[in-house]
């Protein structure tokens, strides 16, 4: 990691909040044309097809050629290790449905709104992944005692605030061997596409996206905490210019399929009067979800959804399916609002959670509805 | 076709212009979140993998089962026809590769800017449709004499600027059965994905985006004008409140892939000094590609660059590739432009091409490039 001297300020600029009445700048809608959240009626997909399920890319997408691809474990270890991917392959394989979440989800909701990826409340996205335990391979390399911290280099290169950079991320070791993390090079069954990490990427279950790291070139582990720019400066919670807490877990959320039919340009919801089953997913990084709760009044009351029983088969790092009944007798606009509750007894706030980098946002949504007669 | 009375004009409002100091709106952020574009690096493929070809949805995205769907062939013909899915695959298929792009691609950079998806310069991509000539589905319901256009109605119900529909957009005759529109069900030989018209979606090679009509469920012969929504009104080329013209085929345009790595949130590029290929793609829905020009000095001076043989084996509809050497001296900003020419001499424009519904509008490519020591 490199402070490129020559790349001056006005290209590069450090992190910035918008003024109180500063509208969507083109910066950030060249993010959201590239970037594309997961479109919410695709909520009633198990597995998010290809093509829908959200992504965000920092910086340009690589296009690793698979047949010269090599993945280096480094650093603290018995036997660093270089492997292509047919040695990757030829290791016993899981595969796990795992959700994915964006840390900046929601974040162009916020007030005041912080200047990066614009998301409303879309990027999410629930897939299989299958590949190698992580775990399976620094047992291979041998992991020397005093590790610890292991991180992941990506391909893809850029500069963010003055900071030129591969993209990485690190995870303790203790999170980094637990059994769960994949190197993953199959996405619902089918080789990685080029967007989402080809060859292979990282797949964290119950982390945020900041994690997954995708086309992985390198595997350090070290014996020092890792102090590259996505660890320590960019995924943080902060209010000001403090370090802040590091973004870690994905904290719940519940997410409904918009009902009824919308309007092109305001995305305004027609629904008829009569009975309609509301249905959505469920998520949480850190524990199963105990509750969904839905409000059909623009939050003034709440009631609780129907969690459909857990799949044993699926495991716990994937959404979880919910419904409710929906009788509407008066017509007119309202808002429908969901909100998930996990076994740790994490609830989803109805104000927000705002702060200055927009992470880690889980305000419940809004869908606004004009019920006709 | 109905305009729903307890619709109100808050909800599904004409569509306006963006006043001289509007940035962008809520509304324009929603689209762009659930639509995207093709990420530029992209361009190095001659087919668009899945997932990074552009889309457009107008409302949702309808969810089709390919077992119970049935396309109906109706009206001004001698027989009319009920075909499944299996029905219409045991007719002889064809392959084409085809670009397509958005009519509304660079709208957000019109000054001032018509309000709706607000697309840059990435709504476009590169696929192989594979179907049924639409002409051999014709011929089998014999088209009568005096038959004028033929309409195609798919699945996605919505409302827009207070009309209520399913999308629906026609060809004339002619154009209808000059044996190149295919009923296409697979893209890059698989099956389409939901996203781009699963089971079956018209390909009309040339045209723009709002022609390729998506969950394709009925066409309808008609001895008369369609005066369906999407060709009356809103895909029209106007400066007021006339009718104006109809949209039609793509006007030429070239595309680069950015060169250098790009700043995260300014996305201008980083390039080093020395010998740079420029490469990129152009098409035109009119005529094939003659010339590609390129400026590497903000528009002063232009250069021609190179065209790949065009491929006898792909045919017309397909983007050509590109490339210019570009020898980087001078420390500091500057602007890469490139612009395409097609055999009937249109040229793209470096001045906006302005029109009140931001249609078809192929101002040159500008990327802005800082060039460091």
């Amino acid at each position: 990691m490199t402070q490129p001297s020559s790349v001056q300020n006005s290209i590069s600029a450090p992190a910035r909040i918008a003024d109180a009445d500063e509208a969507l700048s083109l910066d950030e809608l060249q993010l959201a044309a590239r970037n594309h959240g997961m479109p919410l009626e695709a909520l009633q997909y198990d597995v998010t097809p290809p093509g829908l399920h959200y992504l965000l890319v920092h910086y340009d997408i690589p296009f690793v050629d698979p047949a010269t691809w090599r993945l280096a474990v480094t650093g603290h270890v018995a036997r660093e290790l270089t492997l292509d991917l047919a040695a990757l392959r030829s290791m016993p394989r899981q595969t796990r449905r795992v959700t994915f979440e964006c840390a900046g989800n929601g974040r162009a909701r916020l007030s005041p709104r912080p200047i990066s990826q614009p998301w409303l409340t879309e990027a999410v996205g629930t897939a299989e992944w299958t590949g190698v335990p992580l775990a399976a391979v620094l047992a291979e390399a041998g992991v020397l005692p005093g590790a610890v911290d292991v991180a992941f280099t990506g391909a893809d290169h850029g500069v963010e605030r003055g900071v030129e950079q591969d993209y990485a991320r690190s995870l303790h070791l203790s999170d980094a061997v637990d059994g769960e993390v994949l190197l993953a090079d199959e996405m619902n069954r089918a080789p990685l596409p080029p967007q989402h990490g080809a060859p292979v990427r990282l797949v964290a279950p119950g982390w945020y996206g900041m994690a997954q790291v995708k086309w992985l070139q390198r595997i350090t582990v070290m014996d020092r905490p890792f102090d590259g720019f996505q660890n320590v400066t960019a995924y943080r919670l902060k209010k000001g210019d403090e370090a802040g807490d590091p973004v870690t877990r994905i904290l719940p959320r519940a997410l409904m399929v918009p009902p009824g039919f919308p309007d092109f340009m305001s995305r305004i919801r027609i629904v008829d009067r009569g009975r309609h089953t509301l249905r959505g997913r469920a998520w949480s990084g850190w524990a199963p979800i105990t509750r969904v709760e839905v409000s059909t009044d623009s939050g003034a009351s709440w009631g609780d959804a129907e969690l459909d029983p857990a799949d044993p088969g699926v495991g716990r790092w994937a959404w979880r399916k919910w419904s409710l009944d929906w009788d509407v007798a008066a017509e007119g606009r309202t808002e429908l609002l969901c909100r998930a509750t996990d076994e740790l007894g994490h609830v989803q706030p109805v104000d927000q959670p705002w702060n200055r980098q927009g992470m880690a946002n889980n305000m419940v949504q809004r869908i606004p509805v004009f019920v006709r007669s």
